[in-house]
């Protein structure tokens, strides 16, 4: 294919680019299931070339072979039978941190290395609302056609900002109205009692060693999920990340919790 | 390897057998890092002697190619250098039912598939206190050495139960005193409404297609998860699992919820 042009496979992944710029799709690729034995192959080929009618270009409907020919894709990967060859979607840096004034939530990721991770940071993003998701440029997974696999089509709907300085954006964010948030075994404040702020940055640390020296101190508040014992001492870095944004986008955690308490014994909240 | 032996690997898998059972522990491979040009590696090699040194087997330090050899991973495989071979841990099955009632915290898991998922579950049930995992024995994934080395060590500390009928199983628990919560997209109440009861059990679905219908009718709530948006409108299985485990286990969730409300405003939580 095209060096420029981005794979996406798997069928959320490819709605996902048919719903937010189907113009950017390229090529269409469908495995025929028409000559399978069973009904249910059929009925996929035909909602799969239902769904790529959008794009603008005619599917190539192909058996099993010329599918992973002409994808590059192993039996392996999990493609459901249909990939698209796409325009790259935008990627963001340093430059364009104006547009993050915009984004109430954002992620940043402190050397996350695993592709599996830095897909369902996308994908739980997505879900929750993150306007952006920072990622260093340097020591970091990319994003890759796994990734965006993994992220189900997350990765559309949400920023993705290649940085060179972690610290140094998160004191940029600081200084624009955001309020700093790291995930630390160690946190001096657990997430259950975090009043967490309209305007936040949730900071991820790496699988292992979690957030660097430098990145805690660009840190406003350390925040721990409790639990944990002797031998499971930590949660993946991508479920960390993930409770955290439940923990915020939760009813109970912003409308319910000391808002509703103090709303209830008749006090503003401060 | 003698077929009855499981393979554990990676550090945190490892350590977490030595910690519960190190008798369990038929044999110890260890890469050799002390021929390696860096200090790093060596420091690895010696630290996990010394870890190791609780199993009263003698370690087998080796070279790289040795390692594979004798251990069958594959490069890619993220072993870190160590790997044990090890006695099965208990599996559980209907017969062990009465155990259960020791149990608070049970998650259960409806045609979980995927040994990613599966791994990272019991992982966070692991860390959040969790007694027992139910894992359906057919359409499940399989407890493998990849599940256990996702699951860091996590699997040793959870009961794993493999059960034939998980709405029989669900009825069983409920007619013991368990409430039953299973999350769902479409449920009725959202997770920061909940009042998780301290005796619950958490039903999980599959990937993509949810929980089914006889597994539904066996719940006493649907609990969803708020958020989402057209093109990314579920989480993550382990995800969504992990995030209802962290919502119980909040102080906020538990103590700093309605009960303290109730408090405050001077009435019994009914």
């Amino acid at each position: 294919m095209p060096r420029h042009l981005e794979l996406v496979y798997g069928t959320h992944s490819v709605r996902a680019v048919l719903l937010t710029r189907p113009s950017a799709v390229k090529r269409v690729v469908i495995l025929d299931g028409r000559k399978d034995d069973t009904a249910r192959h059929t009925r996929w080929t035909e909602e799969y070339v239902e769904l790529t009618r959008v794009a603008a270009v005619v599917p190539q409907i192909v058996p099993w072979r010329e599918f992973l020919r002409l994808t590059g894709l192993r039996e392996s990967d999990k493609h459901q039978g249909i990939c698209i060859f796409v325009e790259p979607r935008r990627l963001y840096d340093e430059s364009d941190f104006d547009e993050l004034a915009a984004c109430n939530l954002v992620v940043a990721l402190d050397q996350i290395s695993n592709p599996h991770n830095l897909g369902t940071i996308l994908r739980t993003s997505a879900f929750f609302g993150v306007g952006a998701v920072l990622l260093l440029r340097d020591r970091a997974a990319d994003i890759t056609p796994e990734v965006l696999r993994v992220a189900s089509g997350g990765a559309e709907f949400v920023k993705v900002y290649r940085i060179t300085n972690l610290s140094r954006s998160l004191r940029t964010l600081s200084d624009n109205g955001h309020w700093i948030y790291g995930l630390d075994e160690r946190g001096s404040m657990a997430i259950g009692e975090s009043d967490f702020q309209a305007r936040s940055v949730i900071v991820v640390g790496a699988e292992g060693g979690g957030l660097r020296r430098l990145t805690k101190e660009s840190c406003d508040f350390l925040v721990r999920i409790p639990g944990g014992r002797q031998g499971v001492e930590s949660l993946n870095a991508a479920v960390a990340a993930s409770i955290a944004l439940a923990a915020i986008r939760s009813p109970r955690s912003l409308d319910s919790g000391r808002g509703k308490v103090a709303a209830q014994l008749g006090q503003g909240e401060t």
